[in-house]
C-alpha cells in the first residue's frame, strides 16, 4: 500500500487541486492521496473563505482519499514553519511514502540544490541576511540579496514553499520521498485572468459575489431560460441542485442584473472548478455565507483598544517587539482589519506578516515554546478506509476523528491544541452566522465526513 | 444659583423624563437641572438602545441643563452601588443642591425609614439575610423574606432605587437634600402599554422596529399623503424633518405593509416622547440603528470560549465564584448573548445580575478595590455655561470635557476609568456600525454637545 500526500489549503478547492491529485496518483502510482489542508484559516493571515468542512468535502469529490486539518497556529505561521510542521506531520503519521508538490519551476534537483543552500547557511549568507534584516528590510528581499543566485528562483511563490518543504524532509530525516509537479496556469495574485486553471484570489473574488440567498424569477426550473422573465421563484437549495451540465450551457449574457452577476459569476466558476466540489462550495457561499479578514475587525479591535502596553502584544505568535510597539501606539486607528494591517505597513515588514500577527492577535493565539500535534481527520472516502486504519495503527501523534470525545481523552499539550483549534473554529462558524443571522455549529459536535 | 440633580438611564428619553424634569424645577425651583446619565450601557446589564451623545442631545432638548455620564463600571453595578456611585459624583460635583428622583409611593418620610431601617441592618436582619442568601435565594428575595414591613414597599423598583439613593446621601453624610416625585404610568416590565407615559421597554420595542432606513413611495413629502402609491423616492434625512405635527395628523392605518408598520411605530412613538427628542433618537436609530445584548454575542463568546479556568471569570466585576463556575462548564453553550444568560439561571442569582456579569465579561470590565471618578460632560444647554463653569471651579473630580485631550493630562485611577469608558464606548459604536456597514466614530475625538 503506497501513500502520496498533498499539503494545500483548497482555499478554494479548484481545477489545479484536481489536476495535482491526478498528477500525484500518476507519477507515484500510489494507492491514496492524503491531503493535510489548512483549517479554517490560510497561510495569508486570513481566514478561509469557506469553512474547512466545507472544502474537505469539495476535496474529497475532487480525488483525495483522506484530508487532516492543519491546526490554525501552524497553517498561519512563517511559510518556513508552515512547511516545516507539515511535513513533521507527515512523518508522524507513519504511512506516508510521497510528499508531492507545485513548483514554477518544476526541476526538483534545482529545487534541492537551493534547498540544500539555505539548510547548510553558510556564514557570509547568515552575515549578510542579518545585516540587511536589522537594517530594517523584510526577510524575503533580505533573504534574495543576500544570496542572489536564487533570487529568481525564490521569487515565485511555489517554489519557495517546494524548497521549504524539501529543507524540512532533510532537517527531520524524513523517510518520505519528494515529487514535484510543474504549476501551469494564472499567477499566485492575479485578480483578473479567468480560464480552466484560474488563480484562486480570482475565484474567491468570483466566490464573493455569489454571497446571496438568491431569490430569482424564472420560466423553468432550467437555467437556460433562467431570463425569460416569468415568476416562479427558485430558492437556493433548488438552485444548487440544478446539474453544472446545465451551467455550462446556459447562454452567457453580458448585462447587469443581479441575477445575470450571479449567474455569469457560477458559469465563470464552472470554468475553474470540478463539478461536485463547485456545488458543495458553492452552496456554502450561497447558504453559509463567505468569510474575510474584515469579518474579525470587531474581535481585532476589542483586543487591540484593551491593551495596557506593548507588551501585552508579544505573546501573540508572529508579533515582534518593533510590532507590537506599532499597534499599541496605532490602536485607536484600528476600525477595520484591512484598513489597520495598512496603516501597520512599511518597508520592514510584508503585508502577510501583519496579516498573521493580527490574526494572532484576534484569535488569541499566543506564542508557545512547545510544538505539539495532532491529525484531526476532517474527511475520508468510504473506498479508502483502509488508509485511516493503517494511520490509526501506525500514527505517533493522536488521530482526532470525534472533537468531542477526542477532547476528554487527550491530555497536555495536545490537548490545549485540539481546544485551541475547536475554539478558533466555532469563532470562525459564529462570524459567519451572525453575518448571516444564522444558528452557529458547535465545531466540537462534528464527526469526520465520509462520502 | 440653585442646582437639582436627576440620576437617569434615559433609554431613550420620554415624555415621563421630560415630566420629571419639569417637576423637579417647579418643586425646587432650581436654576439650573443637572442629570447624571448612564453611558452606553444600563444598570440591567445591556447596551442602551442608543448611543449616550444621541441620548444626552435628547435631554437637553427635553429639559435639561447639562448631562454627565456615569461610568459603565457604575452605571451597570447593582442598585446600591449604582445609587452610592452616582450620589458619590454629584457630592464631588460641589454644587448641587437637590437630588431629585421618582418613586412609587411618593412619601419621602416613608422611604427614609426604609432606608434608615437598611442603613443599621439590625443583627438579627443581617443573620436572617446571610442565611437566606447562602440557602440558595436571591438576594432581593432574601430581603424581603428578611424584612417583610418594606417587602410592599421595595417591589417597586423606583422605590428600591430612591431608597438606595437616600442611603447613599446619609452613608456620605451629603448636603444634598432630596425630592420625590410619585411615578406615574406604565410599570417597569410592561411591554404592551402605549400611553402619554408609557414604559422605556414599550418604547424601546417601537424604536426597534424603525432601525431601518426607510425607503418609500410617497404622493409627497407630506405624511398624509403616503400611501398614495406615486413614486417618489425620500431618504431617511428628509423622513425625519417631516414635522411631527404632520405625524400626529396622520390616518393612523392599521395595516401590514413594512412602511406602514413603520409610521405606526413613529405615530405610537410621538405620543410618548416629546416632539425635538423623538426626532433626535429616530434619526439615531433609523440612521445608525439600534443596539441589543446579542448585538455583543460574538465578543461575550470568544472570551468565554478563550477561559481555561473558572478562575478566569472571576476577575471580572459582579462575577461570583459560583457563577464563574456555571459561565465555565457551559462555555460552549454559549452561542448568544441572551441565550446563554438564559441557560445560566436559577432561583440564586436574578437575570438581570447574569446579564450584568457577562456584559462585565464581554467589555472586560474588571473588579477593583479603587472607585475612582471623573465628571464627564456629555453636553450642555448654551444659556447653562454658567453651571459648567460652576462646576469646573468647584468639583473634586477631574471634569472632562474633550476626552482627547484630557486623557493626555489626567493620572492613575481617573486615566485608568476614563480609558475604560473611551474603549468601552469605541466597543458600542463599532458593534452599532458593523450591523449597518456603517465607518466607526472614534469616541476619544468627541467633544461635549452645546444646542
Amino acid at each position: 500500500m503506497k501513500t502520496a500526500a498533498i499539503i494545500a489549503e483548497f482555499n478554494p478547492f479548484h481545477n489545479g487541486h484536481a489536476e495535482i491529485i491526478k498528477k500525484a496518483r500518476e507519477l507515484t502510482g500510489c494507492d491514496y492521496c492524503l491531503i493535510i489542508m489548512s483549517g479554517d484559516y490560510v497561510q495569508r493571515g486570513t481566514p478561509a473563505i469557506v469553512d474547512r468542512h466545507t472544502r474537505c468535502r469539495a476535496a474529497l469529490e475532487g480525488g483525495a482519499d483522506l484530508v487532516i486539518s492543519q491546526p490554525t497556529r501552524y497553517a498561519t505561521s512563517s511559510a518556513e514553519n508552515y512547511a516545516l510542521m507539515s511535513v513533521e506531520l507527515l512523518n508522524a503519521l507513519g504511512c506516508v511514502d510521497y510528499l508531492v508538490f507545485g513548483s514554477e519551476c518544476g526541476d526538483l534537483e534545482e529545487l534541492r540544490s537551493c534547498a540544500q543552500f539555505f539548510s547548510d547557511e553558510n556564514t557570509a549568507f547568515q552575515e549578510k541576511l542579518r545585516e540587511y534584516t536589522r537594517s530594517g528590510i523584510s526577510f524575503p528581499k533580505a533573504r534574495a540579496m543576500a544570496a542572489p543566485m536564487y533570487e529568481s528562483l525564490l521569487s515565485s511563490p511555489n517554489n519557495v514553499l517546494a524548497v521549504e518543504y524539501l529543507k524540512a524532509l532533510q532537517s527531520t530525516g524524513s523517510p518520505i520521498e519528494p515529487v514535484t509537479i510543474r504549476r501551469i496556469g494564472a499567477g499566485y495574485n492575479d485578480d483578473t485572468s479567468i480560464e480552466k486553471f484560474s488563480s484562486a484570489s480570482a475565484i474567491r473574488n468570483l466566490i464573493q459575489n455569489v454571497n446571496v440567498t438568491p431569490v430569482f424569477t424564472f420560466g423553468s426550473k432550467n437555467l437556460m431560460s433562467a431570463f425569460s422573465g416569468e415568476t416562479v421563484r427558485m430558492n437556493a437549495s433548488e438552485l444548487h441542485s440544478v446539474t453544472s451540465d446545465s451551467i455550462l450551457s446556459y447562454d452567457y449574457v453580458r448585462s447587469d442584473t443581479a441575477e445575470q452577476m450571479y449567474f455569469r459569476c457560477i458559469y465563470d466558476l464552472a470554468e475553474s472548478i470540478p463539478e461536485a466540489p463547485l456545488h458543495t462550495q458553492i452552496r456554502s457561499a450561497s447558504m453559509d455565507g463567505v468569510v474575510c479578514d474584515d469579518d474579525f475587525s470587531l474581535i481585532l479591535a476589542e483586543k487591540v483598544w484593551s491593551a495596557d502596553s506593548p507588551e501585552f502584544f508579544m505573546q501573540f505568535a508572529d508579533v515582534s517587539p518593533d510590532l507590537a510597539r506599532a499597534v499599541f501606539n496605532n490602536r485607536f486607528a484600528c476600525s477595520s482589519f484591512s484598513a489597520f494591517a495598512e496603516t501597520l505597513k512599511n518597508k520592514s515588514i510584508t503585508r502577510t506578516h501583519i496579516n498573521r500577527a493580527l490574526l494572532h492577535i484576534a484569535l488569541s493565539i499566543v506564542q508557545s515554546g512547545e510544538t505539539p500535534l495532532c491529525a484531526q481527520v476532517l474527511g475520508c472516502r468510504s473506498e479508502s478506509m483502509e488508509l485511516l486504519g493503517k494511520i490509526t495503527e501506525k500514527s505517533d501523534v493522536p488521530v482526532i476523528t470525534r472533537p468531542a470525545r477526542d477532547l476528554k481523552t487527550l491530555k497536555g499539550a495536545a490537548r490545549d491544541l485540539l481546544s485551541e483549534e475547536i475554539r478558533v473554529s466555532n469563532l470562525y462558524n459564529m462570524v459567519r452566522a451572525l453575518k448571516k443571522k444564522a444558528t452557529v455549529t458547535n465545531t466540537l459536535s462534528r464527526k469526520f465526513i465520509r462520502i
